[in-house]
């Protein structure tokens, strides 16, 4: 499968690899493990000891993190994927003992994978999540395996028209007749939604947006990068105040593939740290309410969307398109164009 | 694979679908969606959303049954698989919102299904199941899935003589040493197998024959229709009566594929109302009975004969034939020269 | 995948079948069904009657074992393959009817199989694992399945350097840092790994060597025969003194192929009969000593390697080539040479 090779995408939240563990996962249908090394930095390698190719994953971080060692023969390899110790023979080092690493870079607390040409791994191109710095914002964070193409998901968070009918908890009417515009700015498109004077609001949202009565101006705005990196704000003020004025929940959607048949989904939610120690609290609780809907009602349909179309493409099959579709259609189109770059 | 498709073939039974409700079911490697419409008529629609390609089995049934509303995004369809509801946008139908249906039809408790060119559809030709029609009958019924190719349970029934191998509980060499008749009118295979004069009854067997002593005349026939549709007449009475005076059961064995490997198994077994309410009970009891020897001998058998010959087709692996091979052999040869024709 | 076929390979512990039992067995992509015939001479078919393709082995076993019975209409083969009953229609015995059967022979608790030209199986080309003969060892046997190619089982015990760091129970330096001698007799390979003077020695096998204190002279020696049969002794004694009296431990470690992916490994542990009824006991419990490490260390490994290979071969991946492989290396080429001249 042709993946988006040159780009910076998600790999793991960046409190999934403590020091001294290794993280075994899969991306791009490449073994990797992750740890931190001696200066605390994540490396990623290829998971595969070039002797006899057991997982480095199965082995153990030797020397505070300066080196993975071999489960089988005891190779060690730093986090450039330089064999530094040969425990055999004469313990001279083959020239061909080393593994392939990719530039892994810790920012806003996730870590960001560059899986292509290393020489190109801009980390000024990595995608601001300014929202996820832990230093300002409490974030609470999530992780999800999703058995479909990464694809379906660009789809399912471009279109949110799709809440009132997947999401009883959050359905209304108003998401679906939102006023939507879609932009596009550079390699950026924005899905924008809008929702004026809506006086169906359900209670849990007048409570997040601290609107207790009377109408409310409501959006949900929808970033896309390359390959499948979305942030979500999610909006709301009393009718006729100022945008400014109101309060946003902001949201990481992040889909990294695993295969060509399965996605790993990075999902956040942050509250700023200036609200106290409550944001903390209320980050954590926000994001178990979101899992409940993710795990319960989109990723069994976008799995099963997935099945449905068993391997082939979505223009392949001529999809009916609605409305709802335009971001999307522009996210994909840009994503291919993309990918063809690539490996043209 | 090619399957008959201009054929009525079993779907389901009938009170597998209630009003309100969506039943999945894959037959011949497509996903359906079937219920019942605002008027009770049963419906089969292919069972993906040409919008986004997700399930309409995963949706819910609105106005009554007169639509099916896709789980994502909300479109509406109705029996014939005309979209009859688009909620985005300016609500404007596109041309090519539409599934696939096909036609299905009630009769003798069972649903009969034709997934070729519905313009053949012609319901004087679904096999005649009449000891199955609950106006008169008290049927019991049951459903299995083989992981098995269909065409081995053509050869199972068709070959009655495995019931004094496989089957201990009903085993008995009259059966084996019958007299066979395999006869054929025009696209119906017989297989009639006749036990004059038996002494060697199993006593459950007397005991349904209500012959408490003395030999038994019994018989064995079984009607074969493509694509493997069998009606079965086991019957006895007194050694020398006439058979209209024997007491006759009459059984469903109705096979449909899922896929090429996999079968979905209706049977039945029904007795005449006349009996009372004993009927019905007699008819569930015995339908139980039947079951167990159905999984715990005959699938596991018919599995395994499919693993074995994995994937490869009959005559291809040369099978060595035996006596009791003729009518299965006749079978598949009709079935297979229907479905050549198909694909001519 | 080309197997080696004119080879003896372990198919079965002796005790596996015993009078009356049929076992069923996958060996080289062949399923087998192994018995004891009525004069307990080990047999195998091919394990699926010639008639509809049902394993034999889901059947029974016949006059003693004389003939086993197909589970489905009742034919019977013998232990050659010959069909010596059909119980239909007129009894006549069709050409056709016969199994394919591969010599199988009883030699030290252990049954082999031919699966190439029955006419070269010569059993004194049995590899010798007398120290399992029963009449003089009591051994204690074990089987264990693994998900890998079998030839990754032969690196696995010709390059037994990987002790220090896969079996930590047994870890000692001394095992990487021995004297290795590879050596090639005919078609055999040894692996010879001699310690000298080792002081700091597991206290288990200080115990086993019978030297509670001191430094010990030990060796570890490795036989390989095609495809994949190993012979290991592990000795020991004090230092300086001549190994003919040390004391030896003395294992079988032999693979057979289910299919290119999976590996049946047959291993077992022998003392001898001399020791007096200490000695059963003594081979039972070592042999369950054995089977948490095979278990819990060896094979997670070895399947996870075979998982990384994912089907390519071991030279076609370049591997990084160590002191310890030049056994596997040698003992792979052998058999590689093998297979191609069966092949050629």
């Amino acid at each position: 499968m042709n993946y988006l090779r040159n780009a910076w995408t998600q790999a793991a939240w960046a409190n999934e690899i403590q020091p001294g563990q290794l993280l075994a996962r899969t991306l791009l249908d490449e073994p990797l493990v992750l740890f931190r090394d001696a200066q605390g930095r994540p490396q990623a390698l290829h998971d595969r000891c070039p002797h006899r190719f057991a997982p480095l994953s199965m082995g153990r971080l030797c020397d505070a993190g300066a080196a993975v060692q071999c489960p089988y023969h005891g190779l060690r390899f730093d986090g450039s994927g330089a064999c530094v110790h040969n425990p055999h023979g004469d313990g001279r080092i083959p020239a061909a003992a080393k593994v392939r690493s990719h530039p892994l870079v810790e920012r806003h607390g996730a870590l960001w994978i560059w899986m292509g040409d290393a020489a190109l791994a801009d980390p000024a191109l990595i995608p601001d999540f300014g929202f996820n710095d832990p230093e300002h914002w409490a974030v609470g964070t999530g992780t999800m395996v999703v058995d479909a193409p990464y694809e379906l998901e660009i789809d399912n968070i471009l279109d949110l028209s799709h809440i009132e009918f997947m999401h009883p908890l959050f359905a209304s009417e108003a998401v679906r007749r939102a006023e939507v515009r879609c932009e596009h700015e550079g390699d950026t498109v924005w899905c924008k939604r809008f929702m004026a004077d809506d006086r169906e609001v359900p209670d849990f949202l007048r409570q997040a947006f601290q609107v207790p009565e009377g109408a409310i101006d409501r959006w949900l705005h929808v970033r896309w990068q390359a390959p499948a990196v979305m942030a979500l704000w999610a909006g709301g003020v009393a009718h006729g105040r100022p945008p400014e004025q109101g309060i946003v929940s902001q949201q990481a959607h992040c889909f990294t593939p695993v295969s060509a048949s399965q996605t790993l989904y990075f999902y956040s939610i942050s509250f700023p740290k200036l609200m106290g120690p409550l944001a903390q609290a209320l980050a954590d609780e926000s994001v178990q309410a979101l899992r409940a809907p993710f795990e319960h009602e989109d990723k069994p349909i976008v799995e099963a969307v997935g099945r449905r179309m068993a391997g082939a493409s979505l223009f392949e099959l001529k999809p009916v398109l609605l409305a709802g579709d335009a971001a999307a259609v522009r996210a994909r189109r840009l994503l291919q164009a993309a990918i063809d770059k690539e490996h043209a």
